[in-house]
């Protein structure tokens, strides 16, 4: 498992202006290879909060921290000044980054989509990244990603526009992260039980826990009612596939003994949005 | 302002199987109140990781610490340990919490939602709250919420469960910090520019924001194209609404001045979900 701290830099989603998915959308993706997510923050666009933040992502030993938002041209855009302070690496113009740059501006233009096709102090920003850290393309929009490894750890910064994120996410950094993060896989399954109210199965749950120490068991209510059942999720890490679903495989069998199954189309509490 | 750390707890979250949605609740309510959101926090289903949380929410001088999740019955269900252990207050059952839980219970026994209306171990559990706090009245579910005055910090835990968080959230919490939050307001305005790329803004922000330096603005792309117009945030705050209002339109009397504001109508450049 590849310890994982996603980061979420912009105000306005502490402001609760926008609802962030880009957290959402690397928590799935990257758990999906077999990086294990410790911590989300949301984080304000203020270089010592950012900063601070990149050092507790360290503090917790992450291998990987990834971030979303704060590339672009303007001021108000810090993630790169905060990583190359938390990590020792000063900013400097890099010639790949500038060619991408330009490249997408030149291209901008000729579509009708900015006014000039030239470089700007505003446009180099986007090029000056941390000593030793690496562009990565940005297919959608002006500024490229930044993927920099200092010490023990991968420092991945990606745009906040979710397309942009999503693109650089897909083509760069997943593809580079399948490799490192072999050796463990995240396998999670749903039972619905019998059971009605979570206050009744806590000393069964307790019981299949200390009997399978590698299984994580979690009931996961929503609403209390004569015909709503419980649902319990389990989940592993394993080494590979086969023995995550045996320990799940029996994980689910105690649960059944113990809790019952409800029938298909029992009326399953399941929270909102999920 | 009241600085305001939000921990969403539940490790559902980090592995990318719901996405949150707690967490912008609160940042949006407590924004509207006066507070200064400095941090979102999701973390873990574990003791270490939840009163790590609330020491560095101390760490960074936050006045409110308001968490959703993990105060149900079972094991994994750990906040208020972690609240406990995280200011020294340690856990005692509470006569009024258990007085609130067993009503509950048999409110819910009579309904025909739970099977037997008395108090079990793993119900008290959710009346074991630290020492000098007091238990919020939960209309919804089960666990109530708990308020807990430590030092010059009031830690506010609310259930995970959406539906439950936010009925204590209206009926208990925002009435009991409305009064404390007064003297700030935070108050936000927004105007569609005739710019059509950040990079062309960026002087002209930096200059406006050096002119005026309570206001925080900042600009939103989300895609390039011939007929997307870029829009600016501009925010600040202020000890009343007047002086904050007076504020954002210099801000905005500038920005229309130096880069023009589009016509109604005109495609805004606006997040997905915004």
């Amino acid at each position: 498992m590849m310890r994982t701290v996603i980061l979420a830099i912009g105000r306005e989603i502490l402001r609760g202006r926008i609802q962030d998915s880009n957290a959402w959308t690397l928590a799935r993706r990257l758990t999906g290879l077999g990086c294990e997510v410790i911590r989300i923050v949301t984080c304000d666009d203020n270089l010592t909060a950012i900063v601070r933040e990149h050092r507790r992502a360290l503090e917790d030993h992450a291998a990987l921290v990834i971030s979303s938002g704060g590339l672009g041209p303007t001021d108000d855009d810090m993630t790169l000044q905060a990583l190359a302070e938390a990590t020792g690496h000063p900013l400097a113009l890099d010639e790949e980054a500038r060619r991408l740059v330009a490249s997408r501006y030149a291209a901008l233009h000729r579509a009708g989509a900015v006014e000039d096709a030239g470089m700007t102090a505003a446009r180099e920003k986007m090029a000056r990244i941390p000593e030793h850290a690496r562009p990565l393309p940005n297919p959608v929009g002006a500024a490229p990603g930044v993927w920099l490894e200092a010490g023990e750890t991968a420092f991945v910064a990606l745009p906040g526009v979710p397309t942009e994120m999503v693109a650089i996410l897909e083509a760069s950094v997943l593809p580079a992260l399948a490799s490192r993060a072999q050796g463990a896989v995240y396998v999670e399954r749903q039972i619905t039980t019998e059971a009605r109210d979570e206050s009744e199965v806590a000393a069964v749950l307790r019981r299949i826990a200390r009997d399978l120490p590698e299984v994580f068991l979690k009931s996961h209510p929503t609403h209390f009612g004569p015909d709503v059942r419980l649902q319990v999720f389990v989940s592993t890490w394993a080494p590979d596939p086969t023995v995550a679903e045996d320990r799940l495989t029996q994980a689910l069998l105690q649960i059944r003994e113990a809790l019952g199954e409800a029938p298909q189309g029992a009326k399953e509490a399941r929270r909102p949005g999920s």
